[in-house]
């Protein structure tokens, strides 16, 4: 089948991979479009070390499954594989198995291939006033939403640091949530996408020097911007750490006791609130759409989605 | 006055200093014994930049004051002093006013001399069955009590990391509030002190390799103890950082995002709690004296609380 491989850093376009074979539990799903993230390009700037096909943003068609129902359905996917014995699995906590595999990230190849394989029990049916294209934001969105699980947020002064997608989503997010957003960023015309809602969308010189927030969020995908969260972040307020990088950063600790911060690691969040926040129809997606490429050009949409100030990049098969 | 001086990282007994004057709705107290903490140690290693008096943990009889019944009295005081109008002030969070002055530590001379000055609201009366060698414990063991009020500890397996006198008095505080407990440090003569307490204490080399905890307290005083605890803290735990110190230190921010981890500055806490404490009688503190020196030994009692293992030194007048 055809893909994009990602091995010791280097990125390449093939088409010989074997299509994969779904073990026990588990659907065959064709992939129809998949969405480039910044973990994907930081996985291509080496971190996380991972050999194989990458993407864990995806929409698709079950082909193959166990399950009654699910074959032909269009389908996304939690991304997380617990081993489903661990006390982890046992709560309901998979995306915390010491054992997991995730989806285009670790131990498991992802969804820039034309099939992919996840348990059924990890799919979700898409509704049909769901597109396509809105569906690979799932996942992101998600994630933004997992803020939402771990800090109350209505009524909080906010602050969104990044308008790369994760940052657009998680402004929109706290926003529904009744925070009072504003958000961060190096590019207006990504910051434009929330034109007419009522996030303060701002440039990086346009943000009031010294003025701190009740919750800070650190949605730049850069290595400094822990720090420069932490320095926008109340004495006792929270900062809520999304961004992983393949550099180690520097957080200084004695800030973080002196001003009592809370600092919260952020991951994955639970893909039925994510779909219950696109079925609200108040997030703005499809400006936030770059372009779509073929599989075959894979590693050009990685270069066009790590140019400044890019939207969403799309690969279709 | 006699007063110990810490001037560009120099520590010297000084007997010229005048007494200070109390500013409007300040007390002037004579102080009756004082203890050393790793605080005072870091700052005498350059942490906080401070010139002047330091000390920050006494007990003293009030000699001046504007407040009825004041005068007097045995008291023990808050140690952050807040403008009194600002945001922070007005919700009693004076902590954390912008323009604090901290007792020996920030702005304001502190409790290694014969007199100090504090505002009236800061005291609090000791009631006759607490001794002066327990009242000197009070900052300790309300920023101990700090905890419970950031975090929910409750049936929670909680390891607290170092035996210096605030890992001991966090252990003792996390215990009491029902959370099952392991301390773990490098001094047995320390450890000692909580036999027979239902807090599990250990030597570095007798803890579990690998094993994690829902809370994990760093009180080592060190650099590296919150890359330590991070390291024993589970997957959406929670990581209470008590240290601050003269170096800069790193923490994987990638592990705290990765495991969803939930890092809690926590600094001081409040008097009328830690007394609260001190009154249930459960808490240990006689065992943990290690020596008392007079004012004028003052660069010796430092070192002797420097020494590893060592207890609460205190100094007298």
């Amino acid at each position: 089948m055809k893909a994009i491989y990602l091995s010791k850093g280097k990125l390449e376009y093939r088409s010989d991979l074997p299509v994969p074979v779904p073990g026990e539990g588990e659907a065959l799903i064709r992939v129809l479009k998949a969405g480039v993230c910044r973990t994907d390009l930081e996985m291509a700037a080496g971190y996380m070390d991972f050999t194989g096909v990458p993407g864990h943003e995806f929409v698709g068609v079950v082909e193959k499954s166990a399950t009654p129902g699910l074959v032909g359905a269009r389908v996304v996917g939690d991304i997380n594989c617990g081993c489903g014995i661990c006390a982890f699995c046992k709560n309901g906590e998979q995306n915390h198995c010491p054992d997991r595999t995730v989806l285009g990230i670790k131990g498991r190849d992802g969804a820039f291939a034309e099939y992919l394989t996840l348990p059924d029990g990890n799919l979700h049916h898409l509704p049909d006033n769901l597109g396509d294209a809105e569906a690979v934001f799932m996942e992101p969105l998600s994630a933004a939403y997992r803020i939402v699980e771990q800090v109350v947020v209505r009524g909080m002064g906010a602050l969104v640091l990044g308008d790369g997608n994760l940052g657009l989503l998680a402004a929109q997010t706290l926003e529904i949530m009744k925070a009072n957003v504003t958000i961060c960023g190096r590019h207006r015309r990504r910051l434009d996408v929330l034109d007419g809602t009522r996030v303060n969308a701002v440039l990086e010189d346009e943000l009031i020097p010294g003025k701190q927030y009740d919750l800070v969020v650190d949605a730049t995908g850069r290595p400094e911007g822990a720090a420069t969260a932490l320095s926008r972040t109340k004495p006792r307020g929270t900062l809520v750490l999304k961004t992983t990088t393949a550099l180690k950063r520097e957080l200084d600790l004695n800030t973080v006791v002196i001003n009592e911060i809370s600092v919260v690691g952020s991951r994955c969040g639970p893909f039925v609130h994510g779909m219950a926040l696109l079925e609200l129809g108040q997030i703005r997606l499809s400006a936030m759409v770059e372009a779509e490429f073929p599989i075959e050009e894979g590693p050009t949409a990685f270069e066009a989605a790590g140019k400044p100030g890019a939207m969403k990049v799309v690969i279709s098969f």
